[in-house]
């Protein structure tokens, strides 16, 4: 029997997730042993770690993703490379944590991506959708001496899908066997949300982007206070609410209206949003803790609003995870709005808030050995469902 | 038992070897059965198929490739690209052989070499070596059905292999039986060579580029006759040795005297060398046929003194596959020079001279799934033996 052969047969596993973020800040590790398969998946977080990028590191990742031409070396060495870095923090993890290498069953990396474009385009004679994540898995598997799982999204574009977003299966699998209905809330830069049905059925998985996480807080953070984020909302809890401001928001940001499937990101709610945003406050002298306040409150509404639109089942719970959960200002906002239904943080179900995309990576690299699909249809789009990943064995 | 699993336990598969070569030509595709595993793979070739690129295709190609600078878009796109026509070539081979997809056990996909680097350079912190082939194997994959093995180089490359030749390893499946030394020499563009010992020692392959192969006689015939190659030899065949020609290109070429491991290409013989060749042979009015016998020569010339310089032990055949193997000037000289050794077709090995890579990586994509490594470290480099590819399952 091979190595993979004995892999495939196992009951539980031990996977360590891998996920580097658009942000590029750095690399999320989760060493997560799992138990059984699909609904019946037994997960038990052991431990995360976080290995920041250097400054160096962050510019060169970022100078290639942003950059409007590129040589086809630079591209092909970056693949490399990442998949270097990443392999030094995972055996500094080890060796930290005395976890042994040989206890490593496998590893479940999403990769950097550089590119996603879910739309079609004319290729001479073909309707052309893609997406590139690189950190090669075969030159992570092969430097850590463990059999690595990667490309999670290329599949289901494959088929028709947006290839995002991967993690209501996640939701799916942890939350279904409660039998209620609950909204796995995620606030990154961008807020998301995975509606899972108390009927645990598929089919009725809905998610989406609500609109802003911790994007305008941030970029408001940097503008006005020269520090990257609103530290346990000290500035918003110090502010006051201002409507004027708030409607304005409301007007200028359409988004919201747009009805789901649909995603945004960093092009809607960039600088120029908020530099309107600015210019207004400026105009109406409105005192800077006051705007962060408003733009707090903004969040949590949108969030709101996106479950009170677009699911019509009534919601029992709402789980929190991302770093937006650590800001107290925005959970007691998100709990007022939603009233009697309880907003809880995601580590109440054992997942740690900062650490769920590595979590979710490590299940869904056990689920394709499991031999499950794992894109969720009716969030992507895809017209089938099919096995996601690359299985790089050693 | 999941479809992997019972793919992996097969003691005999049928594989559809793909290979997409550098020049941009199209996709050679090789049906083979393959019934053990390592030394013990008997291989049976079933059919094999070549599907031009169009006009359009071939020029968009070898705009990506050859551009100075690039979009990261294109370079996502592409690769869903080129396994999007991969896999209508697959399906109409499959209609035209009436051959059932279901019979079908997996495809090997070498991909479409865009860029290889196989010095090491300084990025940041680390030294970086990569190689990057596209065609996504994953999306390959979920088009056919059927699962898919590719990138097979990146491996090697991670453990300080130069990622290539991986040929080697099949000449080594394939001839180790008969307890022979035996020359596997392919003469493609550029004309390559495995010596496998009679003994069938793994570490006592050799395998290096031996210098032209069809590169100069085809540039040549393309700017002295606007044809694509000296079919059958006719020219070569009408014209004469010029000895001060020949002497010239010895003088001219300094890739012969370098010992191996070594590879060449475009780089070394391209327009630069054969404006020099046409130059001297203005100059001295030099025949036209007379400079096609000369380079044919030369050729042939280069492959044997290879042999003679860099392989000590006897040799007691010669076996020969890629385009040049139908030059029957080419063979009659190889044959001339080689003497009492005989100076076969691969053919006569079941191993159609056009397709050998496309069976090849069929081959090696079997070779995984039997858990055994490919990288054979004499040739590549690399500091160990390690299971080559990616596994796509379906």
């Amino acid at each position: 029997m091979t190595r993979l052969q004995s892999l495939l047969k196992k009951n539980k596993r031990r996977v360590i997730g891998s996920m580097s973020g658009t942000s590029c800040d750095g690399l999320d590790l989760a060493v997560v042993d799992i138990k059984g398969r699909g609904k019946n998946s037994r997960i038990n977080v052991i431990y995360t770690f976080h290995v920041p990028y250097t400054q160096k590191q962050k510019e060169y990742l970022l100078d290639i993703i942003t950059s409007k031409s590129m040589a086809l070396k630079d591209l092909s060495q970056v693949n490399f490379y990442l998949a270097q870095i990443w392999a030094n923090s995972i055996k500094k993890m080890l060796r930290r944590t005395r976890i042994s290498a040989e206890t490593i069953d496998m590893i479940g990396s999403h990769g950097h991506t550089f590119y996603h474009f879910p739309q079609d385009e004319k290729i001479i004679d073909h309707s052309v959708r893609s997406t590139l994540q690189l950190g090669d898995p075969a030159v992570l598997a092969q430097l850590t001496g463990i059999t690595t799982v990667g490309d999670f999204r290329v599949s289901d574009m494959a088929v028709g899908g947006q290839g995002a977003p991967l993690v209501p299966y996640f939701d799916w699998i942890l939350f279904s066997k409660y039998k209620k209905n609950i909204i796995a809330l995620n606030i990154g830069g961008i807020a998301n949300i995975s509606f899972i049905p108390a009927s645990g059925d598929r089919g009725k998985i809905i998610a989406f982007d609500t609109g802003p996480g911790n994007m305008l807080i941030d970029q408001l953070m940097q503008r006005l206070y020269e520090l990257p984020f609103d530290r346990n909302g000290r500035i918003a809890k110090r502010g006051h609410f201002i409507p004027k401001l708030f409607s304005f928001l409301q007007s200028r940001d359409t988004y919201p209206a747009q009805k789901p499937p649909k995603s945004t990101g960093r092009e809607h709610y960039g600088s120029e949003f908020v530099i309107d945003i600015i210019k207004k406050a400026l105009r109406w002298r409105t005192p800077e803790p006051d705007v962060l306040n408003t733009i707090t409150r903004y969040t949590a509404v949108t969030v709101f609003n996106a479950v009170k639109d677009y699911i019509t089942d009534s919601v029992d719970e709402v789980v929190v995870s991302g770093g937006g959960s650590r800001n107290p200002v925005i959970m007691g906002m998100l709990q007022e709005l939603f009233g009697k239904v309880p907003v809880k943080k995601s580590i109440e179900y054992g997942i740690d808030v900062d650490y769920k995309e590595a979590i979710c990576f490590a299940v869904l690299a056990n689920e394709l050995l499991n031999g499950l699909p794992t894109n969720v249809k009716s969030v992507t789009g895809a017209h089938k469902e099919i096995l996601l990943g690359k299985i790089c064995p050693v």
